[in-house]
């Protein structure tokens, strides 16, 4: 490590013209805006993000040592040339340490990309001749502000099928590479939906046919015994103020998870998981 | 923030010194060496430290301003003089940035303690007799190394009831400050059992009547539909990898849980959060 560290400079564009080899910078790195984007980082979220063709990328920066590894990775994901394509970069650990935050587990591999497009709730929700016969979940999330948790949410609810996660949009991270991390490549397949108004959008789904569920660990009947409909809202709150008063209202019914009366809690990210796991439990076992 | 600051000096130990305050020093400070004991930190990991009777603990720091919630805390906990009593100090940020880690998310409130007795495989398991009529569920844990997941992984042990989580003694961390945080006091409840050979220790369970019940993505069987006894010892292995051959060769049934086909899987505190919630479900909904 270098007791002398330039502040946060982003080695994959200022590099090369630091030591002055223009000639083989690519012409593409000059027009485009040093903020452009943001880094994702990660194995499973840089391979997922190459992998779906509406995300956007400008560059992929390798640890070297590890050219192999990624090489194998991107040869998976989709048919880029590492090393000949001038989007690649290999880095060393100094290099990855002033372009990712301080406790990021990169793995040796981050991504540089635009954000998705955002999506609005109508974009999501499936024509009703669409969803006929098959059950369709929708996570909601109130209060959650923890990065970490909620990428663990976006990864079950891949891992379960829901449909996308709706979240509060001024309470709510954008999605940065600590959260894609945690999504381990979910962020690419399940929508994060953001809504200015979340119990309007909870009357939204109400018109569209969804049940709206609540987990409430005061709620005397247990999610398992729980009658719900095709079209589901799963809503969870934060771990110790629950949903706030308006977003609860508005769920038709409230169940828990039969923990043991010991504390302490199930994490919202564990509970989200074991949720959607009951939910979908007699569709797919 | 000092741009000037000491390496990791324990101002809980070292200020009153610095300062010549010789006099209002607790007298039992002065004889404990300054390694002593390790920091825990967040409101549920500590208050669950200071409600164990068979924690050991040389100090609470708390935040300058959150005195009054530290004070509700202890007081519901274990009746300590917040103030008066001379193991209590009262910090500022830059003072909690020196005793803890840079990521550490404190909530104002940290605890010096001793590590808790190690426990024995032999030490927790019940005999015939108490175990009668009742499930058993123990917990095992093979090639995870994150702290957060372990933390993650014993909180929800103590929300379904696991009676343990057994660990290979050399590839797991010990108990820190951040499993300690994700564990959310399920660290005091839940014992970690560290063993110098897993599979040995699988062979032991087997000789005490447990069924040996190991996850896998690849297993024909959802675990909803496997029957198992009323003893189980639930084993998970790494995400990539999954548990080591001797681990998984000791397993009298290998089940999955149900998720869809897309990628991403769960991640192993969600995966070991469901095996749970299914184990218990009928038992306790």
């Amino acid at each position: 490590m270098s007791d002398i560290r330039p502040q946060r400079r982003d080695p994959t564009t200022s590099r090369q013209h630091r030591f002055g080899r223009r000639a083989s910078r690519p012409p593409t790195a000059a027009r485009e805006p040093r903020s452009a984007g943001s880094w994702l980082y990660g194995t499973h979220a840089v391979a997922a993000a190459l992998a779906n063709p509406e995300r956007r990328w400008h560059r992929l920066a390798v640890l070297a040592g590890r050219e192999e590894e990624a090489r194998r990775l991107v040869a998976e994901a989709r048919a880029i040339r590492l090393g000949k394509d001038e989007a690649v970069r290999v880095l060393n650990h100094n290099d990855f340490a002033v372009i990712l935050p301080v406790s990021a587990v990169h793995q040796g591999i981050a991504l540089k990309v635009e954000a998705l497009a955002e999506r609005d709730l109508d974009d999501v929700l499936p024509s009703t001749a669409e969803a006929a016969g098959r059950s369709i979940i929708l996570v909601v999330l109130d209060r959650i502000s923890d990065p970490q948790n909620i990428g663990a949410v976006l990864r079950s609810a891949a891992a379960f099928g829901a449909l996308a996660l709706v979240v509060p949009a001024r309470s709510t991270p954008s999605i940065t590479g600590a959260l894609a991390k945690a999504a381990s490549g979910a962020v690419e397949i399940v929508p994060l939906v953001r809504v200015v108004n979340l119990a309007r959008a909870l009357d939204r789904l109400k018109a569209s046919g969804f049940w709206i569920c609540g987990l409430d660990e005061t709620a005397p009947l247990p999610l398992a015994r729980v009658e719900v409909g095709e079209r589901i809202a799963l809503v969870l709150g934060s771990e110790g103020a629950g949903m706030r008063r308006l977003v609860r209202e508005r769920c038709d019914l409230l169940a828990r998870l039969p923990t043991r009366a010991v504390q302490p809690t199930l994490n919202v990210s564990n509970a989200a998981a074991i949720a959607l796991y009951e939910l979908v439990r007699g569709d797919v076992s």
